[in-house]
């Protein structure tokens, strides 16, 4: 069986457990890869979609945007192919040397540092954050400080210690967003909804 | 909170809510690293570890093992510090050229030429599957053959068509491993597995 032929069979048999579970087409896609993803259907109970924030992901996708993520694992989750024929760009802050030096200066997370840099980017850009809420905090904070509003922010860090509340923070907030609520998430989330996403513009292995 | 302290504190809920369950304490970090990563408790019930494999693994790792992975996710998520500090190399052929010109013309899976690639090595392997259960089947046939014995096999691949037979085989076979049994597993639980090892031997952030 070849590659492709494996994910068509994995997600007829991922919709046939779903049963009757229906979301908007654009939107059921990520459903199903987080689900292709992690084999764990609380994806389908957990997943939050801001009115729009899937339109707004694959037009800004269209126009190039930039992604950035907060871990060098959702980086490479990402198909390579397929961004770069969009002229979509992949960035991650979390190795720079000069962001350790500084959220060590400063007493923050390396996370929050790599917000900043994404917003200093001055270009518009879409976030993906699977792993620290610190990071979803100070975007916070930049938005409710008028520094900083992504094009969409998927917002699924996973854990036990602040992430619940980081992730209400984005959920309340007026930002088109693709929240996991609750403790489920992770860098491979973040890499598989930013690739739903991707293939729904147009996909190469 | 600094990182630490918050992993400190996860772990501590974590083995809460694992309320009177314990494996021997070598294991019992990798179970909890596992739910750690994805939030998800089922990693309590699925992973199994055959006797010896995980005294096997942390011997492998102070002898500087090179670890290979499927994916170059999984190669993202391990700890690079520790690695580095033991001698060990993170080894992932996925994205080669010529892998991926082999396969083409056998018409087999990249990842299963990528398990030859392994062999090929000539030297003792830990290999770390999260993603291709062809991975674990060439694996099984090469062992069969006697052309291929890793020093242990962490057989997390996740998905839903010949992930679980594929696993089975694994845990049927005499290799020292430590396996996801059913559907679930990924790169990221791949690399989670990898660390609480590594972790276990030298740990540097």
């Amino acid at each position: 069986m070849k590659p492709q032929e494996i994910e068509d069979r994995s997600m007829a048999i991922i919709e046939r457990e779903l049963g009757e579970r229906r979301w908007p087409p654009e939107e059921m896609v990520i459903v199903k890869r987080c689900i292709h993803t992690s084999a764990d259907f609380d994806y389908a109970d957990n997943l939050v979609f801001s009115p729009g924030a899937v339109q707004r992901g694959l037009e800004a996708l269209k126009r190039g945007t930039t992604i950035v993520t907060d871990t060098s694992m959702a980086a490479a989750g990402i198909n390579k192919a397929s961004a770069a024929a969009l002229g979509v760009q992949i960035r991650c802050f979390m190795a720079d040397e000069e962001v350790a030096r500084e959220a060590k200066n400063r007493g923050i997370t390396r996370a929050a540092v790599c917000m900043e840099k994404a917003a200093a980017l001055g270009e518009p850009v879409i976030l993906a954050v699977g792993n620290a809420p610190t990071a979803l905090l100070r975007l916070h904070e930049m938005m409710e400080a008028g520094e900083f509003f992504p094009e969409l922010v998927i917002g699924v860090p996973v854990g036990f210690v602040n992430v619940v509340e980081s992730k209400e923070l984005i959920l309340s907030s007026p930002v088109p967003h693709i929240v996991a609520r609750g403790r489920k998430g992770g860098s491979n989330i973040a890499a598989a909804i930013c690739n739903a996403l991707l293939y729904q513009v147009y996909r190469q292995e």
